[in-house]
Parts: C-alpha cells; structure tokens; sequence
C-alpha cells in the first residue's frame, strides 16, 4: 500500500498551485501555501515567514514549489532594480524554502522546484526568468549531493501552460503542457527515486 | 589586417585575469580593472562603480570578466547570508556589467562572462557557484537575443584552473585548463561570430 504523505505545495492558489493540490489531495494530505488565502501564508522573500511556516506545519514528507515570481517585460525596461523581482523570488525564494526546509522535512522526503524551458529556450522579454531557472536548475543538482537522510531534489521544467494563455504569444512555437503533463512531471518528482533531475514534462 | 581593439577585462588582476591581459595586450588596448589595483577600480558589487568604470573608460571593444566570488564551503553552513555572495558577486556582479554595459559598447562589441562546469558538473561545497553559473548561463542565452547593434554575447566555462593547485582536492577527476585553454575560449567568444554560447576550454 502507498504511504500517505503530507505535501507541502506553495503557490497552492496559483494555476499550477491549484490542480497540483485536488490532484494529490485524493491519496494525500495537502497543506496549501500562498502568499493570501490557502492553508497558511507564506512570503517566499522573506527567511523569517519561511521558517515560520515549516515551524508551523511541522515534519512533512514532500514539498512542491510552483511560485516563482520574475520580471516580465521588455529589455530597455531591464534594471539591477527590476531583475531583483526574480533574483528574491523564483531564485532566493526556492532556495530558501530547500536551505530551510531541510531541517524539517522527514527523512526520504523530496523538494520539487518550478523552473521553465527558458533556461534553455530563451523568449524575448524573460531574461530575468532564464537566469532564475539556471540558478535553480544549478542548485539543484549541486543540493542533491549534498542533502543527507535520503532527501531528494528535483525541478520540474515545463514550457508555457496550457491554463495561462496570456502567455502564448510570447511563446511562439511551443506546444503547452497540460496541467496532467505538469502533475505527471511532479509525481515523478515525488514518488519516484531520483534526485538532481531538471524533469520536462512534455 | 585585424582591428586593434579597446578590451576591458574585469578581474584582470587575478589568476585568469593577469595571463589574459598578457595575451591580448599584445595586440590590443587592454584596459585592466579590479576591485584593487589595475588601471582601473571598479566593484562588480556596486551599479553606482560599475556605472563610474564605463564612465571613465568610454567606448570600447569587448568586456572580459574573470571576477566571480562566491561562497564556498560546508553546505550545512549556506545560509540566505552566505548564499548572497555569489548572488551578488558572480551573477548579479556580472549581469550588471551587461545591463549597464550596453550603452557604453561599441556596435559589434562584445561581453565574454564567466561560467563553469559546475553548473552541470556539481561538487561538494560549491552549491553557490552551481547557481550563480546557472544563472549567467541561463542569462548569456536569453541577453543574446534582446541585444542591439550585433552586440554579442558568451560566457567561457572552465573546469579547475591549472594556476589553482590549491582546488583541485574539490575536483576529483576533472583535468585542469590550462590558462592557454582559458585563453582560446576567451578567443573564440571575442574574436569569433558566436553568441548566446557556453565555450567549453577543454
């Protein structure tokens, strides 16, 4: 029988958030973080809420982060000050959730991060997005030889979602991943083995 | 008969910095910047001295950049405060001197950042430079296509440096660049037609 686990996801009321959540509330317990409404509120920017929440919540078996706010828009606009919006939130703020976290979660548990095929793949205007996932892509496979207890890493890596279509244009080209693709990337994540994987869901 | 060009190399008083104006000086106008010394102070920390440097230099050729701090050590000791240093050093010190950079280049110029293997090749104790390269990397690709005026752009990845005897316990396995090797990557992204690429030395 499977083991129930308790799954931490924040960005629980995001796009992503929210179907991750009904997805795996079926066979697990779900604790809902968002920065307004959800289970408990977390600020990913800032170390102190996030230590608050993991105290909050307490031993937990996997965590999901699907928030990862950066600096959409054009080149010219893009500042030391504008590029921070990713630097503190999908790169620190990730980060911090692991570097915190790990003093928390059981032992065998597992992180699953957001990245996004712009690492690789980059579009016009999301500069400040493709350094962000390259930070965290390379966090990741550097945490996962250095977490102890059998704790595992991962990112998930999708292109544009298909829920966000304000986004298709800045993508041309890309087939959207469907919400199961996405929850198909985190359930490798979660219950499969591996660890220091960018995982592509599509 | 090729062009003398106006070269600016930050960090060009440390290991690679010092072999690469060696090289280059020979053919072209080396302009040497560093945190201390050189012809030139400039702290990759501060947009306000970043700013200043091209200020005082006016218009050039090509940006090297040699200069990357991180953190680096035992993983139970990063924190968000240690993690800061290369945040602020290797990736926003050097996106930086793109960002502002850009006004100050000559068309067809060029900037060479610099990355590593680690990004892709983790190590134990150097989590913060795994991140910071993913993050240079990841912007590398994506400035290359918002760039104007045929500015391109790269970064050179190097595995250890053969001038840093004192890493290679930390790099089991990984076979030294020479500076020479060091030296052709620099050349390939300066002299060559590429951008938006990780040049591999070795």
């Amino acid at each position: 029988m499977k083991k129930k686990m308790k799954i931490i996801i924040v960005g629980a009321t995001g796009t992503m958030g929210k179907h991750l959540s009904s997805a795996f509330e079926q066979e697990h317990e779900v604790v809902r973080a968002a920065s307004e409404g959800g289970d408990i509120q977390v600020d990913i920017t800032s170390t102190e809420s996030i230590e608050k929440m993991f105290k909050q919540v307490g031993a937990f078996d996997a965590l999901i982060c699907t928030a990862g706010p950066t600096f959409v828009g054009p080149w010219k606009k893009l500042n030391d000050n504008e590029f921070r919006k990713g630097i503190e939130g999908k790169l620190m703020g990730q980060i911090n959730l692991v570097l915190i976290g790990q003093h928390y979660i059981n032992p065998k548990g597992s992180f699953s991060l957001i990245t996004g095929a712009l690492t690789h793949e980059p579009q016009l205007n999301f500069a400040n997005a493709s350094a962000a996932n390259g930070a965290v892509e390379g966090f990741v496979r550097a945490a996962a030889i250095e977490l102890e207890n059998s704790i595992r890493i991962n990112a998930v890596s999708p292109t544009v979602i298909e829920n966000s279509p304000q986004y298709f244009d800045f993508f041309p080209g890309d087939i959207p991943v469907t919400m199961k693709q996405l929850e198909y990337g985190f359930r490798k994540s979660i219950f499969g083995a591996n660890t220091g994987q960018i995982i592509k869901p599509h």
